[in-house]
């Protein structure tokens, strides 16, 4: 089959590469019918995050069940799955609380930029779609493998009630996605920050009411004037470096919730602030899975339409250019098609 | 009247001070029944918390209401009464949010181990009793002003839930008191991290199911090993050290919860860490005001009795071998009478 190899900094390629087979019993083997190029891929083609050899890439997938191990119960071949970019067994304690991406037994996820992949933990890994979906319902169903569970989790975890003013750091494909979910979660008010046009006006369509393109010390200052110097009561920090989350922590009112999900990358967390600021912070690489079945099915319905992230979509054997172009930030998110 | 003064490390005197005045219309003037010493006031004690100049000290009381200013309209004069070691207005929208530590004309409070003391902001500050509290109910009537507050925000911060198990870091009054707030909130295991025999035994009166004497990377295993490996649901930090709170965050299960009141000195909190944990962490001064009315009607109806924290009574002219009691952990908590 062919998958994507990352090199090193700035160097991904479409290579043929073996077909991967049930390992274990609890394994199953998918067809990718879309895959796509994420934020945190950018780290390691950055080289930000070094990797020492050649190494299969993406983690983002949804596709028809080809096979399955012995010891899948609840997933057949020729379903059409989602699953999260950690497989997780789904009953261990952690899993049970809703924590799958800490689960006992989990395994990482890499080599989904491909035609084909494994997947450990099939039964508590993988939610099947009611039936074969529409076409135009895969970008959707993509952005729940991540990007949208994990922009979903930024609002759980900063716990959006409704009628809250929200305010959102990062206008990634992240970030715009926890606009959408905080929307959906009921917040009345949604602060977007992002001074880039297309991003506004997708952060618009999913529910931001204000748009905030200053950062830093002026991007606090518009947050504390557009609530009468309360702060807001939610921020969601979906960037991941100590100056997005300094400023996440410092928009977020006295007591009020932050989650942070962007991955930390030489943050430094102030401890004497956040105590005098009572602010609740919770982060980390969302449980995806336990949001799987409420955003298959919102999805199903066509509710949401969170696979408008994709501003680009090429053929698998471009994923290069779908790199650069999300690198160089031409494109927001690039859909990716084996 | 008389009152404390710190003039440097291990030295505090008792002194004829001027009397408090009515200085404001919103000032309350109250008649001390009973203070004590705070572990945060061993902070200074102990020269950790530098002081430039001899400085009045104490932040926990309770009294009689000598005299009101003439925008004081819901305490009178005659009323016995609690307050917080923060004034705060409780009108404005942090305050009603609960967090009356972050009012935005929030005034710290000091001088409270004297005769008398002005308390600004006196309608938003201080609660009064049903009646003149029998002197059986003072100690514990005032423990609400600060360290039961105190434990009880470490346990609502925590979000401690029935059924859950709870662990506490520290043993000191707050920690004491933590496990007494747990134990009302339903918790259904109750961890006390102590090596203590006194406080070991008054945890266990609180409520305390388990006692743990490690510390460190130790303290933490016998955690997991209570825990079937799973860690707490809640820590509770009362301490404010780096190895403290390192021991609570490890403490916690994934996706637990975990407050900290403890002042954070030389804390450092690990961003990558506590992204893989899934860990919600609240802390700060607790919003004390927020509890009183429930905390004086659970002392009221002697539901619970956590004046049992004072193990040593002392006339106020006594206050440096309070201090030094405490200091050399002879005591856990000491009450002065005026």
């Amino acid at each position: 089959m062919r998958g994507t190899v990352l090199y090193g900094p700035g160097d991904v390629r479409l290579e043929e590469l073996e077909d991967p087979t049930i390992v274990k019993p609890t394994d199953a083997l998918i067809r990718i019918s879309a895959t796509c190029v994420c934020g945190s891929d950018l780290w390691s083609y950055r080289g930000i995050n070094p990797s020492r050899e050649p190494t299969p890439v993406g983690h983002e997938y949804c596709g028809i069940v080809e096979a399955v191990g012995d010891d899948v119960h609840t997933i057949r071949p020729g379903q059409f799955v989602i699953g999260s970019f950690f497989a997780s067994d789904n009953t261990c304690p952690h899993c049970l609380a809703g924590y799958q991406t800490s689960c006992a037994h989990r395994e990482s996820l890499g080599g989904a930029q491909a035609e084909l992949l494994r997947i450990p933990l099939a039964d508590g890994t993988l939610v099947a779609t009611p039936e074969i979906p529409d076409d135009s319902l895969i970008p959707s169903l993509l952005t729940a493998s991540d990007v949208l569970g994990t922009g979903w989790y930024a609002a759980v975890a900063a716990e959006v009630r409704p009628g809250e003013t929200v305010a959102v750091v990062g206008d990634g494909a992240v970030g715009l996605l926890a606009v959408l979910a905080a929307k959906q979660l009921g917040a009345e008010r949604i602060i977007a920050m992002s001074r880039h046009e297309a991003r506004q006006a997708l952060a618009r369509e999913f529910g931001a009411t204000d748009i905030v393109e200053d950062r830093g010390d002026e991007g606090v200052a518009r947050i504390q004037d557009l609530t009468d110097g309360v702060g807001a009561d939610a921020v969601l920090e979906c960037v991941g470096t100590n100056e997005s989350m300094s400023q996440a922590l410092r928009s977020t009112r006295p007591g009020g919730n932050m989650g942070f999900v962007g991955v930390p990358h030489g943050v430094d967390i102030p401890a004497q602030e956040l105590f005098r600021s009572h602010i609740a912070l919770r982060g980390g690489s969302a449980p995806v899975r336990r949001f799987l079945p409420e955003l298959i099915d919102l999805i199903w319905k066509r509710d949401i339409n969170p696979g408008k992230v994709f501003d680009l979509t090429l053929p698998l054997d471009q994923v290069a250019e779908g790199y650069r172009a999300m690198d160089e930030r031409r494109a927001i998110k690039t859909l990716l098609l084996p």
